[in-house]
């Protein structure tokens, strides 16, 4: 059993803390280190050190090492383009059936997410990992939701195939707001968290069925995985196309367990009250804040700083050294065009 | 004719900018310089560099000569302790007896106020000084209102004395909104910005008649001008008294001249709108800002840094790399609050 980091994510929606090279998984926005450290915790849960792999972008292989040194320089497996996540569970289950043969149990979790209640995922995750092993099926995580949340992708549940297992009956977009009320209210549905289990060589069947240019992409790298040159040449010519709509949602056999684990994609500043508690005002606070007469803030000083507030409601203040972010909470989409107005600024 | 620069202040309005022992006179809010040395530099349009003195507090020496080097450290007189401005100009005016004898005339300035047309300044201050040489009086600027402001005191205008120059009715504290209205819309009533001017032993007379304990303290001192320990036994036992309160309201012959100079008292951050033009979302912005879908904020970024909003309106916000203030314009007056409640924190 290994597990599989996927870190290529290069995130702008945490601007300013995100200003400089630094996309989310390598936030520490809690205080409690990175995402990625705290991803490759959970994971160090479930696989020995030298099962944890991760998949990142070569540009990005020395910070990956830097939040975790737990792991080997061989493990960090390198993409020398963005070419999405279909893409890079590929690379990683090419390198495990070298490594280990095509039945080794793969554990795919992506670098950037949040869980609060760590036992009830492990849990979970154990109960994915044993029905992946003595099944040709691919397993989800499929989070219990809290909220008629529209920001995230839903998997509608199908019949109960043996205990918690349930058969997957259907991927969902990001709905409207009435839709994700109705999934809530209904039940059957659950947050997809990009969360998966399988036997490496399963992957690798779905993608010459369904991806055949993708296969081919991996036959070749296969055929020298340490060939830089013939990496970037493959991945140059891959599809840009994620493991959801590439593999996932034309699997043959598709299972999911249900679990309820305090789990966020921390998409946003909002998404800070997702993962701290708030004070008895409704303020979410990370560092020294003083707030006085405001309710439901997500505020943010870095150390050493504070970060002080009068009269405001429902608002993100985040302050680093260099900059301070202010705006509502649903004007959160907003702080992408900030960044592409600041990157035209600085050229 | 000489030039008395008052620089007592400690104010806590421009937190977090003034938070280390940086009263606002000190402060550097327009990328123009200090308030100080702008103030100096509007009474050496007035006056010779020899003919400039600073009223400061003893702890403030240094920073006044580091703002205003143009001035020999004997021009710097000291308070041990802050006794009000009655007292302040009582010991420029010993001094100034002292060294020219009791008609030298004396322009008297707060450090900390901010005058946008100095040429009108100019014009109306050397009127005020050549009807202080020939005339028993203390001739006030009064600065024709351009807004029913409630932060000001007013002085109402009497009949006119002699072209731009009327005698004073009687001073207004700070009105009302309906009461600051009227007084705008009747006329006849200007702002006091406490900028005055009399020969040196026009003061101490007025003081002898009306202060008895002040003229006192003020010949003990002038007996020894020089001896720190005779100041500092004479200033405990002095009384917390204003210049208005204590000697001009009740002060036998008041002339005043009126004047529209763009001046303001920079009473706090909201004032930066005062101060600085705004841009065509009516944004008032010092340093580097992104104001996206925003209007009516006034925004301040500490040099090498930015400040980034997002659908803001009439807000206060203040970037400095130790921290962030956010608040409503209209809720300015809370920012001592939280200085207080910061404070606490910190011991």
């Amino acid at each position: 059993m290994h597990a599989i980091i996927l870190a290529g994510g290069s995130g702008t929606r945490f601007w300013p803390l995100s200003r400089e090279g630094c996309p989310k998984q390598f936030l520490d926005l809690t205080g409690c280190g990175s995402l990625i450290r705290q991803t490759a915790d959970r994971m160090l849960h479930m696989v020995s050190r030298s099962h944890l792999w991760i998949v990142t972008a070569e540009h990005q292989q020395v910070q990956c090492l830097a939040h975790v040194p737990d792991i080997g320089l061989s493990h960090v497996l390198c993409e020398p383009i963005a070419r999405n996540t279909a893409a890079a569970v590929g690379l990683a289950a090419i390198a495990l059936v070298q490594a280990h043969g095509p039945n080794t149990v793969m554990i795919v979790t992506p670098a950037d997410h949040s869980v609060a209640n760590h036992e009830a995922f492990t849990e979970a995750l154990t109960e994915a990992v044993k029905r992946a092993k003595h099944h040709d099926e691919i397993v989800l995580l499929g989070i219990r939701p809290t909220r008629p949340e529209t920001g995230y992708g839903y998997i509608e549940r199908g019949k109960c195939r043996d205990g918690h297992v349930f058969a997957v009956k259907s991927f969902r977009e990001k709905p409207d707001l009435p839709t994700a009320k109705r999934y809530v209210e209904k039940g059957g549905y659950a947050w997809n968290a990009g969360v998966f289990v399988m036997r490496a060589g399963i992957y690798l069947e779905e993608v010459r069925r369904q991806r055949p240019r993708l296969a081919a992409g991996l036959d070749a790298m296969a055929a020298d995985l340490n060939n830089t040159d013939i990496r970037r040449d493959v991945y140059e010519k891959l599809e840009n196309i994620s493991v959801d709509h590439g593999v996932l949602e034309g699997a043959k056999a598709l299972s999911m367990i249900e679990v309820s684990c305090g789990w966020s994609d921390v998409g946003g500043w909002p998404a800070l009250a997702d993962i701290t508690p708030s004070d008895h005002d409704g303020n979410t606070v990370v560092g020294r804040t003083i707030a006085h007469d405001s309710q439901g803030n997500v505020i943010y000083a870095s150390p050493g700083s504070v970060v002080a507030v009068i009269g405001l409601r429902d608002m993100v203040v985040v302050h680093t050294p260099e900059a301070t972010l202010v705006m509502p909470k649903d004007r959160a989409e907003d702080v992408r065009v900030l960044h592409n107005t600041m990157e035209r600024h600085e050229k």
